[in-house]
């Protein structure tokens, strides 16, 4: 099975495009379950692990985001390794690395992302050149998602601005994609933050069967409603991710996991507003 | 000791402007050592050691390439900190990891570099936006390398365009960083490649105190007489990084270690044409 049809019959058998990132926090973790753990890489194993299973039922994906197990080193990254395993099958696992850097150096990364840890898809950052995309570009079981338009103000330093004549950089990178895609065994999907709904729509436009990786709609403050405006022609699958609003909604209450399952079931149903837009193929 | 007086003091006490990059491939390692290690992990631990052993004369840095250990996961992360606590005091340890990421990721990929792995300094990708440096501004004993001009052909995508009215995006970001070094604990220094001289000359004259971390003069072909010429308005510290031109020296050859000894000692002293333009501070 390609990229695209496992994330279609992960989409399709939780009714969900919701996908939950795993940003383990030890300060956010709510108080009445750290005080089990005395040590940090216990208690965001054993954290993750208790997130996943209460909100399997609610999303399609899970996302790493590799930074919070690399803060804690070599033994950060075997509580990686476990959380992986650990999620259940059928779900698709994104590694939110924003790697990106020369050939040899990437031949690297793909190895440790579609080899060793052997998830499905990876971010992936171009600035240093198309080129750096080249090695991941031969596996069709496998997505990358390409950073386009981000959701944090500092987007608008590079991503937002003009460039090559383009509205935007994130429509120069985009126009490139859509052309690499035809060449590529791996999907090419986008990261298209939910806060900035005109550039969305329009970079959309060049490339409308792209996957995209939706950040920005809970913490981040994006509104589900533009979003699906702003996807209306948009012909691929959306995933909408979300991590803080749904890892800490139980704050430090003694029912801490029932909240997070609770706002991940709302969180999904909000985003059933997508699905519409979704053609019958 | 903030970063600059240690690595000048790195550069003085070597006679070196040599940083050597530590992309340890396997298939590349000599034949006749690795036929004693059955794993790939246990054969770049020895193998980066051994290097390091070979070439600590002649250099004032070691750049661990973060991607070569990744690819073997927690025990590549395992094998990245062994070869770390080996280098020898005195010496900067640059983390090449070209992360990049918004504030609460990038806050737990500082907790990595500058705290767990406790490197001084670390390369970094500014694509998402100026404010996903902001973590790192605090720490004088440390620095940051910003990605400004790299040496592959991908930097023509990006960094090498006119942007915002400007020659280059590398100049853009150049005249951003000159001023963010001025609120800055940590030293902000730049990458740029040793293959795009005309762009590093232009660069440099916008923001020329930065510490530059050049890579591209071996494999990637870039000329040290050139680069010489284009840092003549450099007031800051160059460090010249070299990788696999040094590392496979020695081919398949019985005395590989001697000949990455030599390689080492004829790169150091090709770069010494680089002291002339320092200033006696």
């Amino acid at each position: 099975m390609n990229f695209t049809q496992k994330l279609k019959q992960a989409v399709l058998s939780s009714g969900s495009h919701l996908c939950i990132g795993l940003d383990p926090n030890p300060e956010l973790i709510p108080a009445p379950f750290k005080k089990h753990f005395p040590s940090d890489t216990d208690l965001i194993l054993n954290f993750c692990r208790q997130v996943i299973e209460a909100t399997k039922p609610y999303c399609c994906a899970y996302k790493p985001n590799i930074a919070f197990f690399e803060a804690y080193g070599s033994k950060g990254w075997g509580v990686l390794e476990e959380i992986i395993d650990s999620i259940p099958p059928g779900k698709i696992i994104i590694a939110d690395a924003k790697r990106g850097d020369i050939g040899s150096t990437a031949e690297q990364y793909k190895r440790a992302y579609f080899g060793y840890l052997n998830v499905d898809a990876i971010t992936l950052n171009p600035l240093m050149g198309f080129d750096t995309l080249d090695p991941f570009l031969d596996e069709a079981s496998k997505g990358i998602f390409v950073l386009t338009v981000t959701s944090n103000p500092g987007a608008a330093d590079f991503l937002m601005r003009r460039f090559e004549g383009r509205m935007t950089m994130a429509s120069y990178i985009v126009e490139h994609l859509a052309k690499l895609e035809m060449q590529s065994d791996t999907h090419i999907g986008l990261v298209t933050g939910a806060t900035q709904t005109v550039t969305l729509e329009h970079v959309i436009g060049k490339y409308p069967e792209a996957t995209l990786l939706i950040p920005g709609i809970g913490s981040q403050g994006g509104s589900v409603e533009k979003l699906s405006l702003a996807l209306k022609n948009h012909r691929g699958i959306p995933i909408v991710s979300s991590s803080r609003s749904i890892l800490y909604a139980g704050k430090n209450d003694e029912n801490w996991l029932e909240k997070i399952a609770l706002k991940a079931a709302e969180t999904q149903n909000k985003l059933n507003i997508l699905s519409h837009e979704q053609p019958e193929t």
